[in-house]
Parts: structure tokens; C-alpha cells; sequence
């Protein structure tokens, strides 16, 4: 390792230019010692440094919540590092062996490669996937033989494997941990050896795997990477961690309109957030919004709308993403709201356990009809809005974001507000 | 399976008559029933059973105790069904691949065979071996996948695992377990789906690998094995478990005079036990000697010269035997004890921690010396016999055994008695 004692002024100057964007929105590095060692030493010897992540061979579904790590990575690319993408297709041929699980069907050869060009396509979004080392890790793994397992199970201990959080939980609660689930930190750690990477992207719930990589390259004798930590973005609920099953993802396939208007109903709180992890906004771009945000200077609604535009922009181009704000915008006019309504708060009970709730239902909670009857007459007699949108399904099904709005005929309203807790 | 109401009596006969003799000695099979429905069914279809018996790879140094399981193999030979010997050569070439064992180096293949060839020699000595099943079970476990590897483990759960008594004890203990070896019981378990075992034996400490087999079995969709346990035969202190480690064994490779002088220091209520467990007397011969020696019609010592001579005799030969009994009598006649003399309890904590003794500190503690310095001096004046041979080395260490005699100079004894706790 080189000693910072001895590096020219030069090299000290660029260190701390990378420095400072490859830690910008960092939840945690580990070790972080060992990261500015890495980085210094990359910059002296002018060797990039191997930046791994790993995906999900499964059929991808992104929502902007799986970007965070992509503009992480970018970052890295941007500076001239090298970007080792994995595709762990090696579990997905091997699906769920326990045959419990109807979603994990074994993936054929051929599923594999087309899932890896609906990758390439939504990644090349992002990243510059032209000069990414793309891999595959059935190349090593499907080779290994049962001896080699052994060997490789040897390094670790059932006892360290049970301190992996969600192992913990399940295996105080009672709930089965079939065998086999503990190789897949192994694999994914594995794979770090012979890729010989020298930091590893994911998220804060990554940790225990990322760990894992670290632990056995030194088991192998190998140089050990440093595990780099990305927060989890929140869904635009405000509340949970953004996840397609709790419907509070932007998914970056859906329409300008849709990533358009559903990044509008993110919290004021969720600006600098959003702006940091999931654009390819610099630093200073982010905080001098910020301030102009905290200094009245600019309004919420229209930072989001400039947050919304980039995003579109992103995934479709500058031009549809003209078209959405004009559509937003269009809408936003014609608004037959009151400025200020009633606010109602709605209580969890009242949601399912999935986070929705029925249209019907929120009706007469929120005091604006008196029965659950009457409230399906009047959405089927055409007098209901939510958002601003006539609903007619009696039977309708919501997901509620704080600030939602719900109106009755011409004159009755609720805007809502949608608590952690 | 055959039902029971329509076989015949001479099936029913030949069913009774087996399995009185299989189930001698035996400590546990589970389930009971399903032994039962084999054995009945071998018998009218006139298939034999698949008996298995896995063994370790490493350089075979057996003891009495080991041969337990082999004279119930010899039974099941003699009437009429098929062993099959497993040889774990698969573990035994991966070694410890912690490398924290010195002792478990891994096996060369040229090691397997010779050991394999040793094993040959002196299980012959019991059992039929040539008309015994010999396999290696790398033939199957060393072409497997990681991918067969992890349908494997897949058939099992951690806590499952975790649930057998040494991985449990350890692991609430907070003793590391190397999370390979959770594959050896796996890896025993499959050999039984490999070979089709209808029954596997073992001590009543492999309960928990038998039963994997049986779970294995059923979980590949085959046919599933009993598990038939032999009960763990005590060492000649009269307390133990049998163990070189212990200094309690009887090895069956010592010289016919250490067989013979061993199997004499037994107690007289262990006698029927290492009949009826590493003789081939029959239950009925068993008993018969029993009820003589509680008749008071045989003394309990003439029993034993009867189970030692058997011993050698197989170990060597009938000639040998009598050789060694010769030298037995002619020793006891020449016996110049007295009849009667005072006893010594031996404390425990006078013993090490591996269970033996300074016979300098015995001769302090039981009152026969004053001090470590003068037991030292008559040690090596000559002054000094144990169990009537006098030992000159003042460093000399005991193992001792109830009934054990220590006499200084003509006139002063003491018969040890060590308790088992």
C-alpha cells in the first residue's frame, strides 16, 4: 500500500475529488480505512479499482429504488474505474429446490440470456453498460464439485451464518431455514474471489453478504474488498422502504405519466433523498436546490417537478419528458380544488395488510358518507373523485399517499394524511 | 407389503425364529413396526434384506467395543441377507479442510485402499466379508455438483441439523461448528439413498445420522431404511463408554495375553452384556451361562475365562487361546495374595483429567507411604507390585480397575475400588 506521507500534492488533490463523489449519499463503508487506501492507491498506480455488484438473474422488474446503487456506480465508471456486473445465474438455474415456492421455477439457459438483455437495456440507462464486465457466475460455480464445497463451507461457521439477520429471526422464531439457503451468501462471496473485486456495492441490507466476500478472499489468500453500502430509498409513501409489494414503487418501465405523477406525490422531506440517489444530479446540484428550497426561493412542488422531468428524461427522453410536464402541468390548472380542505388522518386498522384499502371503506371512516351502501351508490352514480379522477368501481381498491385528496359531488373534500404508524 | 393374515405358518415360523435373533441385544430400531413388515417381507418374497453399515476411512485400529455392530452383521449374514459395507473414503480425502486437525490429514487414495484392506482382514474375522457388499462412497459423492449439493441440502433445515445432541451443545455453548459438517450426516444419509438400505446399524450415538438416511430416502422418493441401534458396550472399568482414549478398551489387534488378561478384569455384571455384544454365542447360550453363574453353579471368574478364551480364539485361533489361558491359571495358581485384604476407594480427583494416576500419588493417598519422596525410594528398591508385578519406574502412571491390587514389601495390600464418579 502506498503511504499518503509519500504522494505528490497531485495525486492528493484527485484523491479527494473522488473522494468526495464516491461517498456522497454513502450510508456506510466498511472498512472505510481500507477504502481511502484502495482509492489512493488506484489513483498512484493508475490501476482501477474492480467495483462488483450483483444482480438477480430472475426476470428484472427495476423500480427506481433498485437505481440507487447504479448511479453509485456510475460515479465509479466516471472516474475510470472498472464495473464487474454479476448475474447470478447459477441459482436461478438451480430455482427452489425445496419445490415450495411456485415464483422460483428454475430458470432455463435461454431464460437467463434474455433476462440479461432486459438487463442490459434498463441498466445501460444508468451505467455505461458498453464498458461494464458483464459475467456470469454458473462460469465458476456450476464446476465446482461437492469436495470443493466442503472446502469452501469449511471457512465459516453455523453459528456466523445464524447472526445474518433475517437467518436470526427465523431461526428463533421457529420458521425453517432449509439447508441450502445458507449457500447463497457463500456464492455471492465467492464469486468475489474469483472476480478478485476490490469494492462491492449494495444496499445497508447487503451487509452480512458483502461481509461474506470480504471474509472468504482472505480465507482464499486474496486481496479483501470493501463492502459499500447505499441507503434504501424510500417508496413514495414516505414510510417503507420502496418495494413493489408494498405499492409505493416508481417502476422505471412504467409510463411518463405514471413516473411523471408519482414522483410529484413524494413528500417534501424525500427531495434531497431522491435527488441524490436516484438522478445523476452532483452534489452541488442537490444542495444548492436544497437551499433554494429552505430559502422560499423555489417552491416544493416545483423542485419535484424538476426531479420528475429528470427522471423521466432518464428512462424515455428530454422530449416525452416535456410532454408529461406539459400533461402534469395541463391538470394541475384545470384543479377544481378548494386551497385549503379538511384533512383526514387514516388510522392503520383501517388498512389492509397489505397497505391498501377499499374505496367504500375510507368513505365512511372519513365521515363523508354514512354507510358502506350509500357509499357504493354514490362512486356508482358517478359522484366520487380521488385525486381528481371520477372512480365508478364500487368495489375499488386504494393506496394512499399523504396528501391524497377524496371528494364528494362539487363541495365535500378530505385531503388525507397517511401516518408511519 | 405383505400382510400379515395371509402368509403361512412356515413364513410365520421362519419370521419368529429371525426375529428373536435379530433383535437380541438390540438397544433401539426405529420404527419398530416397519422391521417388522421388511423382515416378514424378505422372508415370503425370498428377497434379503440390505443391511448397511458405513465405515470410517481412517487407518482401522478396532476394539471390542467396534465389533458390536459386526456380530449383529454376522446375523444377518448367517440368515441369509445382504451387507453392504460402506467405506467413507469421500470425507476421508477431503480431510479437515479447516486444517485446524492435525490428526484428520486427508487420505490418499493409495491410504483408502490399504486401510481398506486392513479392515478387510479383521472384519473378516467376524463377519463374511466375502459376501459382503464393499463400497466406496466417493463413487457417488465425488461426481456431485455444487447444484446436487444443494438439492441436497435443501432436503433438510438448520434447525433440524441443529437438533442433533453434539451440534446443539456446542452451539448453545458457543463452540464454533464448521458449517461442513453439517454435510457429513448428509453425506451418510445419502449413501443409504445411493445403495437402497432397508436397514442401517449403528451404536445408539448415530440415531441422528441413521434417521437422515431414512429422511433422505423418502425425500429422493425411494424406499425407506430402518435404523437398527446397538447399545454402546461399557470398557473394563465398568463405567465407560469403551475408548482407546479412555484406557478402558480391548483392542483386537493386542496380544492374545492382554486380550485374555483384559477381558479378566471385567465385572462380574458385565459379563452377560459382552457376551451376548461381541461373541457369537447365541441367546440361548447366554442365558444358560447367566443363570449357571447366579445358580452359584459356575464362579463368575470361570465365566469370564470362558468369554476370554472366545475372545482370543477368534481374534487368533483355538490353539492360541489355550495358550493364553495356560499363562492366565498358571499365573493365578501362582498367586501369593491374601485371600482377603483391606480395600481403597480411589477418590476422583486424585486421577488426571485422561483418567490415570502416579502410582506414587496412589501409594501417599492410600496410606501405604508417608510421602512422594519415600514412595519414590521403594518404587525403585524393588519394594512395589501391581496387580502382582512389580514395577520399578518411580514415573510409573496406572490405569486402574476395580479389583486391582497394590502391595509393598510381604505384608501390605490394598484391593483398589475406583467408583464411577
Amino acid at each position: 500500500m502506498t503511504q499518503q506521507g509519500s504522494i505528490s500534492a497531485m495525486h492528493q488533490a484527485e484523491f479527494e475529488r473522488q473522494w468526495d463523489v464516491l461517498t456522497a449519499g454513502v450510508a456506510e463503508v466498511v472498512p472505510l480505512d481500507e477504502f481511502k487506501q484502495k482509492l489512493l492507491h488506484a489513483i498512484v498506480s493508475q490501476t482501477p479499482l474492480r467495483v462488483k455488484l450483483g444482480l438477480d438473474p430472475s426476470a428484472p422488474d427495476l423500480h427506481i429504488g433498485h437505481t440507487v446503487v447504479l448511479h453509485k456506480l456510475r460515479q465509479f465508471q466516471q472516474l475510470g474505474h472498472r464495473v464487474q456486473l454479476i448475474i447470478g445465474d447459477f441459482t436461478g438455474r438451480i430455482g427452489d429446490p425445496t419445490g415450495k415456492s411456485a415464483t422460483r421455477k428454475p430458470l432455463t439457459p435461454e431464460d437467463v440470456v434474455r433476462n440479461a438483455q432486459t438487463y442490459k437495456a434498463q441498466l445501460g440507462k444508468i451505467i455505461d453498460i458498453e464498458n461494464a464486465h458483464i459475467v456470469y457466475n454458473s462460469q465458476w460455480l456450476a464446476q465446482m464439485t461437492f469436495a470443493d464445497v466442503v472446502s469452501l463451507s469449511a471457512k465459516t461457521t453455523v453459528a456466523r451464518m445464524l447472526e445474518r439477520d433475517d437467518f436470526q429471526k427465523r431461526y428463533t422464531s421457529g420458521q425453517a431455514i432449509a439447508l441450502h439457503e445458507f449457500f447463497y451468501p457463500l456464492m455471492q462471496g465467492y464469486d468475489s474471489v474469483q472476480l478478485g473485486s476490490d469494492v462491492e456495492l449494495g444496499g445497508t441490507d447487503q451487509k452480512f453478504n458483502l461481509l461474506m466476500g470480504r471474509m472468504l478472499q482472505r480465507e482464499y489468500g486474496k486481496d479483501t474488498q470493501v463492502a459499500l453500502m447505499m441507503p434504501l430509498l424510500t417508496g413514495i409513501d414516505g414510510v417503507q422502504k420502496m418495494s413493489k409489494s408494498l405499492h409505493n414503487a416508481i417502476g422505471i418501465s412504467e409510463s411518463p405519466q405514471d413516473i411523471y405523477g408519482k414522483t410529484m406525490r413524494i413528500g417534501d422531506e424525500q427531495l434531497s433523498s431522491y435527488m441524490e440517489l436516484v438522478t445523476s444530479m452532483t452534489a452541488e446540484e442537490v444542495t444548492h436546490t436544497v437551499q433554494l428550497v429552505a430559502t422560499g426561493k423555489l417552491h416544493p412542488r416545483d423542485a419535484k417537478m424538476q426531479l420528475a422531468f429528470l427522471l423521466v428524461s432518464m428512462y424515455y427522453s428530454t422530449e416525452v419528458a416535456q410532454q408529461a410536464q406539459a400533461d402534469f402541468v395541463a391538470m394541475f390548472q384545470q384543479r377544481t380544488l378548494p386551497e385549503t380542505m379538511p384533512t383526514y388522518v387514516v388510522p392503520q386498522d383501517v388498512l389492509c395488510a397489505d397497505g391498501t384499502v377499499l374505496l367504500t371503506k375510507l368513505l365512511v371512516v372519513s365521515g363523508l358518507q354514512p354507510s358502506v351502501s350509500e357509499a357504493k351508490r354514490t362512486i356508482a352514480g358517478g359522484g366520487i373523485k380521488y385525486n381528481e379522477i371520477k372512480i365508478t368501481d364500487p368495489g375499488h381498491t386504494l393506496v394512499i399517499a399523504s396528501g391524497d385528496t377524496l371528494q364528494v359531488g362539487r363541495r365535500h373534500f378530505r385531503r388525507l394524511i397517511r401516518t408511519p404508524y
